[in-house]
């Protein structure tokens, strides 16, 4: 039984995959999410996997979702995007599948799937940030997924890094999301074209010169391009991430840190300040050893590779 | 073997004691610390151990010292307050007495002491935290002590919580140690007695009318004996420690903080507003089941009753 069956389920789409042992996706199924009805996804998950077992002979289910899950991985306590609350997930799918199912918050699920097959290459301490329009976070400790207590560990992007400052989507004020995200990129890429219009130019040029179209997709290609105002934006985001990463790291202290994620995915943009400013940042830099900071490997595979491999393990 | 020795250094004093299986401490010594000559600290290690031995056949030694640590639990990479510098303490002081040595941080050292015979009671997922001079941290993670990957975890007291804040003994600026700690408390009420001088009669009267004579015991006493502007201190400070738990807590969901250290012996008085801004900041409040927040209980004894244990478990 090497075979394993992940499903990633985000808050647009949900995302299948037969994964054999080696991590490798022999075969996967893409859905948009019906977010608004909880019931729905339970319907379309399980859908997804019956097809893909008409080919696989797939038994375990893993299953990332974005959101608190609790410890014993079986319960959705509260999925903003997704309309869940104390949803018994695991009961659900299981029942219905006549499989054993394992639930887990999807950024976890990513993070393991990147220390198993990625770019984590096994090293027992390792943060993986997923860098998109938030920061998702999953740890690695001593060569276990750390979930804490109340399985709601690795969620580093509501660390408060500004008192008092930018509104986050959790409620509170600060949070480094606000700061270091694909919505922080975009917030600032709109405000270069609002107060210095003649930098942004050809950002404006790409977003049909619309400022409120200017998006990070946009951004990303006049960054990779050489556009200076886009560059400055992820100059700013980076550091923002660096800064954040000294602050993990001095909690703690991994041996490497994974980018993945929409953001990440603009690779040495995003890194380089990030590194910079993490090298400057870390307190008794200097007298210890730096950790690593990579760009993630598995792409968007990671979730569902990682949930798979979570499945497998039992 | 049931007995063992545990050492803790800090900046001013050497403790040791010998320690029993059930953490208690059956004779102990205390000297100061000649912190300005690294090699005689070794001798006064030496002397204590064995002067302990006279009376006790206890054999492994366990030293918590006041800096970071190798991963290897060898080397004292830097202690700022100690005068070393790479310095191969476990084998310098394991070759003069003959014995098993292990060293390891001194606030990683009272939390395996608090986890094992403290406020910690096994929780298998633990932060205890050493409220003093600054803040201390030592992470209990799926019930062993995590060291990280080069053995520099647990020092929270380096986040950042305030951009461009507080100068920091490390010599970056606003970690969160400079908002919540001793000298924290101090410099909130000698800030009282220079702006608000009808208000700090008392703490000043305390300290024979110098403001600079102004130090952590007097306040702690005023706020004890009632007096509002010495509580409001122990107020912001304790504030400030609940935040930084909520940031500590959205990295790694703790079932437990366990506060110790000079100023965490004034108990309600910092734990309340702690406690208070805690369950107001964390991420996700309400969805989630939150951490107890509670005094440690072996006082000064913690680091040692640790350190002896690690020897002993090796």
């Amino acid at each position: 039984m090497t075979l394993a069956i992940g499903v990633d389920i985000g808050g647009t789409k949900v995302a299948a995959g037969v994964v054999d042992a080696n991590g490798v996706v022999l075969a996967r199924i893409r859905r948009r999410t019906p977010s608004s009805d909880p019931e729905h996804i339970v319907d379309v998950i399980v859908e997804i996997v019956r097809q893909l077992r008409t080919a696989h002979d797939a038994v375990p289910v893993g299953i990332g979702a974005a959101g608190y899950i609790d410890v014993d991985r079986s319960t959705v306590l509260f999925a903003p995007n997704l309309v869940w609350r104390n949803t018994p997930l695991r009961a659900q799918v299981s029942e219905r599948l006549g499989a054993d199912v394992v639930v887990e918050n999807d950024a976890n699920a990513a993070a393991w799937g990147e220390y198993r097959f990625g770019a984590g290459e096994l090293q027992p301490d390792l943060v993986c940030l997923t860098v998109g329009t938030g920061i998702g976070g999953g740890l690695i400790m001593n060569g276990a997924l750390h979930r804490g207590r109340f399985g709601i560990a690795g969620e580093p992007g509501h660390m408060r890094v500004v008192p008092g400052g930018r509104l986050c989507g959790c409620g509170n004020y600060g949070c480094w999301e606000q700061y270091s995200s694909g919505s922080a990129l975009v917030r600032a890429a709109r405000e270069v074209a609002t107060e210095r219009k003649d930098d942004a130019k050809r950002l404006l040029a790409m977003a049909g010169g619309v400022i409120d179209a200017i998006d990070g997709p946009i951004v990303t290609r006049a960054a990779q391009e050489g556009d200076p105002a886009a560059m400055d934006c992820f100059d700013e985001v980076g550091r923002w991430l660096g800064q954040g990463m000294a602050d993990v790291a001095s909690i703690l202290d991994p041996g490497r840190f994974v980018i993945g994620g929409g953001v990440g995915d603009a690779g040495e943009l995003l890194l380089t300040p990030a590194r910079e400013t993490f090298s400057h940042s870390l307190s008794g830099r200097g007298y210890r050893p730096l950790a690593d900071i990579v760009p993630a490997r598995l792409g968007s595979d990671a979730g569902l590779i990682g949930a798979a491999d979570l499945a497998r393990s039992g």
